[in-house]
């Protein structure tokens, strides 16, 4: 094992969080969990909760440290808010590191009303600023990891490979000379939320220009999958399974669709092409990226964090055959183009050590051990998407003749 | 003169929204302006105040009624912070077009404390989400005309003449064929307030290509001079003009300085350029950009107001020869190359019909009319900028041998 770091989690208690804030325990670092439970909250907002029964976080913590012998600190602070309180912990308990997981990160909650836009932009773009304003006035030299999205390329890049956050380019210069030029990748973020993220990438350009902050932005594919070694422990430990219109992700849904006998949802054509990675897969990423923190002048490092891509139609077919479920094609609430190619470069984790779970391997298992097994706390009415991108746009939503039972 | 129009103005008590309100309204246009006053908070807080004797919103709008026969109107909203009510004004009044001038605009005051700079990203981002989602939320064809900064595209770009905010670029596709596209001019903002004005940028993007927002983005250069052809018609009418080490920029300091027998403090080596334009000009240009919207289904609109370039020891010198005064050289508080060079396209503005005012033939009377006049005002102690980027940096003050006086 590396040396063993104190390394805070901001949102260690969200979905990506909870399984990374364990898995980095178990491997001997000392953990502290930031978090305002806002997700929950979301949860009561929404009337929907995870498929998983996930317990409060004392109890979370409290089964951890009865497996593993190990204690996780926890502290409920809203960051994008409490700043003074954010500044406090960080001088006090002196993190090496810190993971930035603390965003509302639902592309159709950030559109369902101007509310949810205005949310998703304070919360965001104030809890990353919080963060590295912080860092700075601490004076300590902290390693940021932040987890942004494949979603900030855009989905239209048509022949070209999407590489880690820099594009190399050819401009002209006024004496006709071309010029070679490495950029952060333009983004064309596709929601709300997915915005947000581009505008982190310039306040990590920003704090890592004028302060030489250290700083990892992991632009993370959909992450598919419950759990991991660590929450698969005890069920007390279990990891959220969101499969709601608004936080559910493409494959998560597809599976409990099939599993409870309501359509596999398909918006629009389903040619869609998007990017995968398993949970496991995530927080042995985000391992890798503590590891391997860049150095103190460096730029700041980017990384495409997923392992495979597959077009939406796709990916219902193969839950079709795995699980029986039919198909309904439905309009796209959302504002994007009907197909799309995506080709990805990873090399950077792969060089690292990374051997990815595919997609092929793990579907089974989330079916039976996931979908099946909690089927009966599913509420089909919180399945439909019925966010949309524009008023004039209709709701994700089979009709009777697509099957709806 | 074109149709008449309703339109806010958003900081229409600022030092361009103020004189921009007045020449909109001589135009024949029916003006709103929103502000919360935070400006003039701020110069309490600072316990510095315009060189020149701005009056209360009360008295500046009762003299125009006075003098022109119009009456303006006057909402104060946080427009960051009071959705609900910025939202209601746009229901009730319908405005053809906004002018959003409401942003912290000060690069030194931005940098000045995690306290500043956690304003700043707030205050800014927040306001400018908050007008974008009330014009869709309103369902009104609004036209919003921003104020962007020519400090956002970063002064590195050695060789390159600066285009009007899309850079053509080409890439190398996987095949090895070279793509040619236009993006969004990749930012390199110099301080925490530029950084915003880079977020703003994405914002416009996604509600543009989303809502079909029509939106002229304005990247201006620092605007010197005070009065305009309407706020010279009384004294009760006069802008606003800042000396401070925060709010007071480069040209505007220069002329105090040498008025009240400060010296003309250079920061670093004076090889800094930067781009410049003339309050007349810039109440014209706004003009400009009103009368050309873009079409509804037409890309951001972004134009380059600017009028002349000039290296900072070059104006050190101009306004020494005018005034006498004598030059100190100083460190630079700030964190930016000691030299660049600066080559910017402005066709558009020029191409529709603007004749700019040239520093050569305006500055002797700004040195006589305002500089001189007010002087007996000036608070030789908020002359020093004190303000540094990070830590470690020095402040530019100049210490006795450099001819403090
Ligand atoms: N889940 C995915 O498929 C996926 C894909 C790409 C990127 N990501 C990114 O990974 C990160 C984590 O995603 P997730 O799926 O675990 O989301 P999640 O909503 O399950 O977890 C986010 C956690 O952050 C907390 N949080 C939010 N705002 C906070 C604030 N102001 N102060 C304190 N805590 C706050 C929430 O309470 C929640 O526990 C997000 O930034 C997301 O954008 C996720
Ligand atoms: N002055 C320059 O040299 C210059 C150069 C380039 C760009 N700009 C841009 O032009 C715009 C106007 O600049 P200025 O020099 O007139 O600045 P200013 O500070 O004099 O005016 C800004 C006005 O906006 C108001 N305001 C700020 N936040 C607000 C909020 N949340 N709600 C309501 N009102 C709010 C302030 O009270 C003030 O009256 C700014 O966006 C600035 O970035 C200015």
């Amino acid at each position: 094992m590396n040396k063993k770091k104190k390394i805070f989690v901001m949102g260690g208690d969200g979905f990506c969080g909870w399984p990374t804030s364990l898995h980095l325990s178990q491997e001997g670092h000392d953990i502290t969990i930031i978090d305002n439970l806002s997700r929950r909250n979301i949860d009561n907002e929404l009337e929907a909760a995870s498929l998983t029964p996930i317990q409060p976080m004392g109890t979370r913590l409290a089964t951890w440290k009865e497996l593993s012998g190990q204690s996780i600190g926890f502290h409920n602070i809203d960051i994008a808010e409490e700043y003074e309180r954010l500044l406090q912990v960080i001088m006090e308990e002196k993190p090496d590191a810190i993971i930035h997981f603390a965003e509302q990160r639902a592309a159709p909650y950030s559109m369902k009303s101007p509310k949810n836009k205005r949310y998703t932009v304070n919360n965001n773009i104030n809890a990353t600023h919080n963060i590295l304003c912080a860092i700075v006035e601490s004076g300590l030299d902290i390693h940021l990891v932040h987890l942004g999205t494949m979603g900030v390329y855009g989905y239209g890049t048509a022949g070209m490979k999407i590489p880690e956050g820099y594009l190399d380019i050819e401009v002209t210069s006024e004496s006709g000379e071309r010029i070679e030029q490495q950029i952060l990748y333009p983004t064309n973020p596709g929601s709300i939320y997915h915005m947000t993220k581009s505008q982190d990438q310039l306040l990590f350009q920003y704090y890592n220009k004028n302060d030489n902050v250290r700083i990892t932005d992991l632009h993370q594919g959909i992450v598919w999958g419950t759990n991991t070694k660590e929450t698969k422990l005890d069920e007390r430990l279990v990891n959220r399974f969101d499969y709601d219109g608004d936080y559910g992700t493409v494959l998560n849904r597809f599976l409990m669709q099939a599993a409870v006998g309501y359509p596999i949802t398909v918006h629009g054509t389903g040619g869609q092409t998007r990017a995968f990675i398993h949970i496991q897969d995530t927080v042995r990423c985000i391992q890798l990226a503590i590891e391997h923190p860049p150095k103190r002048d460096e730029r700041v490092m980017i990384f495409n964090q997923m392992t495979e891509t597959h077009r939406v139609n796709n990916l219902a077919k193969l839950v079709s055959e795995l699980t029986g479920g039919e198909i309904a094609y439905v309009d796209n609430p959302r504002k994007e183009a009907a197909e799309n190619d995506l080709h990805v470069k990873n090399d950077l984790f792969l060089s690292k050590g990374l051997d990815p779970i595919t997609l092929e391997e793990g579907l089974l298992r989330e079916v039976t051990d996931i979908a099946k097994k909690y089927a009966h706390r599913a509420d089909h009415t919180k399945i439909p998407a019925t966010s949309t991108w524009t008023k004039d746009q209709q709701p994700g939503i089979p009709t009777a003749q697509e099957g709806i039972k």
